[in-house]
């Protein structure tokens, strides 16, 4: 086993038949040939493709220290600074792929799992914890290169400050019954990103829990679970055309409510249920957030580097680069990259073994990237929206080239350096990266990666260290009760 | 004659056959029943029926000076300040019928022609100037209720500082021929919205004429005048479902390349031609401004009051209304609105007759609000978005909610005072206003709706009276050299 | 009596001869020939002068409806549209004649003692409330024309969310006894400004009164009041040289804490005391709003003309006028202007008349204008340090002028259009308006003039009436549940 | 020789004498004892005195290659990254040893004079150029560790668009004779700081050269020099006490106008002259940038600690700590820091050598700081500012404190953890960080360090190489002309 190909992906998705509701149907039929979910398994089925390929194999994949069997990096556990490059270098080449546009790219919940699985020791002897069950599917999983969604955030009918939900069937999902056999959930959770198109979803919780420890839990299960469901939100593909849509045919990724019936989790799926403290701490002090964070700070720069390119084509095109207002803009990307870069690089130069043996990168610069990041993006897409002005209304179809009025689009369309097709495919292009239904939601998906930036940023102050900056004032002011 | 019904409009504009082409398809049959643009035509015909609505006739209509029929108010010429604002009142309830999201009304250019008209003194004995053509056109639009879309813009093949087109065949619109019976023209003009869906095309120039006076004229021509050619962009109407779409499905109202192929515009059109310098003034020395802008605030001012409903109503649906944070970003909306009434209403209340005896509105307080909007605009939807965070991309589809798993959404999406299906109607047109193709468009569209904002701030400072500011600073300090 | 004259109000502070400390030093003889108060005193008196100069005596005073006396406008109460700009233009003909400098310009206070007075009917009735007193307090202040400060901030020890005072004695000011001649009052109110220079001293309460309605209670004393102490701030006067120092010479208004020690308060100037629901509601629901912004808003008015005054001088003295960031960044304050301009003027044409008879401005566009104007205030400042540059710093004394260096300073200081002095004397007050000690404390009074600004968006929020625009969508919607 | 300890260079500043003009009087006796002048002259000799510390001498030192003598740091030429490092190292302890308060440390301008000789072989070969006087004089300056003050800005007479001066007498300093024993110069250059404090001037030539080639050279002369005179700004000096003015009884640096009255420069001190192009290049090309940022930055990541340590503690004094508004604004100071510093050790871990064979740190990342610390630096102060609310004007002097109000001072003003002593310090720390005369001179100092926001912005975007970006897009659009 070990590293997959695409086609042996798109099989194993097809093979699971998942509930996949969307616009009212059910997905009949290989899923991999369905017009909206096309696009994305074979964007996908392209990375997992790139680990075979002998030019990149050396740098996408690992030996199992088990098996032996060649395993995609983002699954390794990094025990030295060098593993964290190593690990950063594959995803980078993954994010290249797909210009950052693939949000939950397969290396994203493989770190997460790993994760997880590098801190099960967190887990030893706590109540309704089983350490050895994260363990050993990590293990399986890295095997046999599974893919994942995950969910944990509760439906939002009332998200006002006191709430208790009183509802006779669970809405937020929780355990509803203990068996022999495992433990039986009922209930909702929202917004898995590519619901359906992955062969596990990784559930587990997040938040506080005071009177609904019955939410507090962590498990993985088959897509194909008995009783799960994905409710596909309505899509944002504008179409197949690839001159019309650049980004949306390839990279909508959809989003669904997951819902479970009465859905049974086997014992050895369990991580651990019924014990909000361990729920709220092994997310905060588990490895989760050091990898997770390198791993979309990662993605988000390759994504700022296209951005960027987008940014400078189009003002190329119709040559408005020698303004200053405009190279003033442009400089806002090249500065939110550079930054990005150097906090990245600064959190893998500082990086300390954990109290489990791994290497973690320094969460600081990382949590600073993450409460800018999300700043910049929708100001980024807002660069490119007042740069391209008009430019980005006079939007012409693919089929328009192809008809009798392509000679009027050739003559009044053309750009300074380029032809009108051309033009057109530029200024299309910046559209679907920043104004199309696709494009929004990406903005929409930046700015919330991480949750509530306020809260970020109070978390953010909580982390740092304050005290010796507090000290060098303090005693510069002689002050009498330091 | 005089105002006419929706049916009178929509029967004319079928009738016309206007040459308009869609995704490389030219439109066939009548356009009123065609699926793009059946919803915008519809909305349009709203409002003429509104007109003749008995309950509004007194609000909407005034008595022709000449044939005494009923005629629409955004063509009365206003001679006091009750006259603007009764002009003002009827654009406000055009404005409140299509919620402001109509920005080709008919009252807007309604409102262009009959301050073109009403300052047709200032082309009296100028070289190729036609003032009696515009009065006499100006008389039988207002008695035909004739209805106008308009160009301005020539293509951007090159926006650098220095520019001139060197292309063979004509790119910008421009005089080729002189005639007996009128001129010809040929090349394109950009983003004529509602190109195509009107009786008349207002054609004239802005700028500056420098090698180009070819390029400097006015005139008026029917939609389906021989060589005129309306190359529609891509359609931002999701869909015809008014659950799905509730804003493009109604308010998608395109926006076209005109092109030009040799097109006779006959003598008694023509207004003034080859006239650099009569191009240039006219435009900020007529009363375009201050009637144009006195229109497009009035219904941005409704459209505010559109975005304040969606913004409230979205909060109370999921109960965050008691968050500090959110009252203070919905305040910024209040803000934007208090503030644009009292600019237009200061505007009104300081008009001052013109050299031509029309009563103009004060300008200054006018253009603070065309340089402000296109600020408030955009940061209103960004507040949505930002209230609505995930919400904004849950989002089923009308078919959803008549399928098999309704009972789901039912269950999981249920608001906190809103039922699912009432809830998801609300966030579906929060994403139609702020985030969906549409609303994109709208945003770009307020935008720039005057042009390039820095140019409109540069202005401001010119016309704004500064001396006596600096007089009493000078005289406070007893400098020398005031 | 009546309105008093400049040297009127001089003699009568002199001969008060309040406790004012200053650097640690108790201020003896007579307080106009203070070095530090000199400035302030002659400036309040030159206002006091204006009101009896024969140019603007008609403008500036009205006749007592008791004593027939001339009455300073400040202290009329409106009645109509008419009264509200007549006070309004008195209010900014002395702002005027201050630059818009003087916070506590005597017409600040004599307008919420009038407003207080004009909905003293609010007490009747109630426990420990004498509307009486205040009645008649209001006319004896009116015909005498008292000059006043107030004060009711208490110190900010600690302002945690949850803070109780423990201190043995107290630190907010608090009712300690009730004795049959008055109540006796102990402890300290923050930042009286002008503290110690005025008549009287208006002492109230605001916030929320749980557990100490011994705080809660309104009144005015005599400044020489046994056991009344006003402790200045350190002084923000740069120096009594007005070339050097040419708004703090004259405007530094300084601010004081106040102690109160064992302070008896005559019956017959309590207006209310140990009532906290009063207290709480008496500000909130009297016309001290509406009558104390229109006040600011117009003094804040001025202000802005006088910072758009220097800024566009400013440009011109280094010929940087045709820049078009420079002409972006004036146009900002001419915004500014307008929209403060427009917002009062909305106010005063939508008043309506109280309960008790008074014709209040509309109080919703005065808020607003109370929310955007502490945002505005430091953007200007900003945006005159950016186009001052290096300017702001290259900054000669009055000294310098009359030395052996005068030659090389009017060599190599001379302006594009103005001498080296001249110049210097626009880039000092420049300096003096937004970098000195005192221009820096001017904004941050101007910031927080009516508090915090998220209390104040947030308060806006609650008082505009939202319920129209969410009907509106809801019917738009056809939402079931509206 | 070599590295001199504090009273050396009092000692030698005294005996020059130079010719200082402060508030239009000629400095006389001894400077170290000029009241204004005294602050800073024993913070630099504290410098000084630091580097033959025991305990530093290691760290603040190296061993010149010539001499053997132990040389201040920042005098050495680094071929090394590890040379970088610890140049950086010596920098960071002078910046702690004065918060980053010191914009003139002596090592700025020895890295400056530093940075210039080694790129000495960009003016080989060239007219009117002497790289030999350079790296001569470079040494002379290392051996006895002179210490400099530099001068590029000429006077801003105009600074329109176009502007040639016409004066008789040059304004901005130009060659007006070339002898025997050296050129002449004549003319004033703008805001020396510390000017005359300093053993040295260094001058030099910034921008471009067209008509004006006299204006376009490098020079270092001693401060005392025959015609050369130092006219200072007005001194933000606030007093000596040193709780009244903590940062400005021992920071203020004083600027000042440096004016050559026909000065000789002797041949052996002139590096070029005469030649614009040379003049432009060579501040470009040379190290210079590299360096200088280098040791700036590392000085503003200094101050920056020290911001944030004075803004905790003021949050802290008055318990704001756990609101979330104030943790957002303190996450923002830490951001800055954060990423100032990680931008700083990319520029170091990805530096590389020159060909002149020194290591030069990545100038990207440096420019990237350099473009978003202005912006920054004046946002942390808006944040103290906005924190400290009416604390920042509540402020007793020194002398209150030991005075009879003593009482009143320590119960009313008692900070929730000081004594009202200490809570006091604490706000006039802030004060004079932020608001004071002088703390308003550093934002203004720190917002236009390198110049004017906009063309450094541009510059970066000129550097940044964005062929790479702009292929990636084109290849993924299949592009036809890329």
């Amino acid at each position: 086993m070990g590293a997959i190909a695409g086609t042996e992906y798109l099989n194993r998705i097809n093979q699971l038949k998942n509930e996949v509701w969307l616009d009212g149907k059910k997905v009949e039929g290989p899923i991999s040939e369905h017009t909206v979910f096309k696009g994305i398994l074979q964007e996908k089925a392209a990375l997992y493709d790139l680990q075979l390929n002998p030019e990149y194999t050396h740098d996408m994949t690992f030996l199992s220290p088990e098996s032996g069997s060649r395993i995609g990096l983002s699954y390794m556990q990094p025990k030295s600074i060098e593993d964290l490059k190593k690990r950063r270098k594959a995803i980078e080449l993954w994010a290249r792929q797909s210009f950052g546009m693939m949000g939950r790219s397969p290396d994203y919940l493989n770190t997460v799992l790993m994760s997880f699985a590098s801190s099960a020791g967190f887990l030893e002897n706590k109540e309704n914890c089983f350490p050895q069950n994260l363990t050993a599917f990590y293990k399986t999983a890295r095997e046999k290169d599974l893919s994942f969604t995950h969910t944990f955030i509760s439906p939002q009918v009332n998200r006002s400050q006191i709430y208790m939900e009183n509802s006779k069937e669970p809405i937020a999902l929780k355990v509803v019954d203990v068996k022999d056999d495992g433990i039986v959930v009922k209930g909702a959770r929202l917004l898995a990103t590519q619901g359906g198109l992955t062969d596990e979803v990784l559930v587990f919780s997040v938040g506080r829990f005071l009177f609904n420890e019955d939410e507090a839990f962590a498990f993985s299960i088959p897509s194909n679970t008995k009783g799960l469901r994905f409710i596909c939100r309505d899509t944002f593909m504008g179409g197949p055309s690839r001159f019309d849509h650049p980004l949306s045919s390839r990279y909508e990724e959809i989003d669904s409510i997951v819902v479970f019936d009465h859905v049974l989790v086997p014992w050895d799926r369990v991580f651990y249920y019924n014990n909000g403290e361990v729920a709220e701490e092994f997310i905060t002090q588990s490895s989760f957030h050091a990898y997770a964070k390198h791993q979309v700070i990662t993605r988000q720069i390759v994504k700022t580097e296209f951005i960027l390119g987008v940014a400078q084509l189009l003002v190329e095109t119709i040559k408005v680069n020698d303004y200053q207002h405009i190279q003033e803009k442009i400089a806002e990307i090249m500065i939110g990259l550079e930054t990005m870069r150097a906090l990245r690089e600064k959190a893998e130069n500082h990086a300390s073994p954990d109290e489990y043996g791994m290497m973690r990168p320094d969460v600081i610069p990382l949590n600073v990237a993450g409460v800018v990041f999300p700043k910049m993006y929708p100001r980024f897409t807002e660069i490119i929206q007042i740069m391209g002005a008009s430019g980005m209304i006079t939007l012409p179809t693919e089929n328009a080239f192809h008809s009798g009025i392509r000679k009027d689009l050739d003559q009044y369309l053309q750009g300074a350096t380029k032809s009108a097709e051309d033009r057109v495919k530029v200024f299309r292009l910046a559209w679907d990266l920043t104004m199309s239904s696709f494009g929004t939601r990406e903005t929409q998906y930046e700015r919330y990666f991480f949750g509530d930036p306020v809260r970020l940023a109070s978390q953010l102050y909580k982390d740092f260290p304050k005290e010796p900056y507090v000290n060098t004032v303090s005693e510069f002011l002689h002050l009498k009760d330091q």
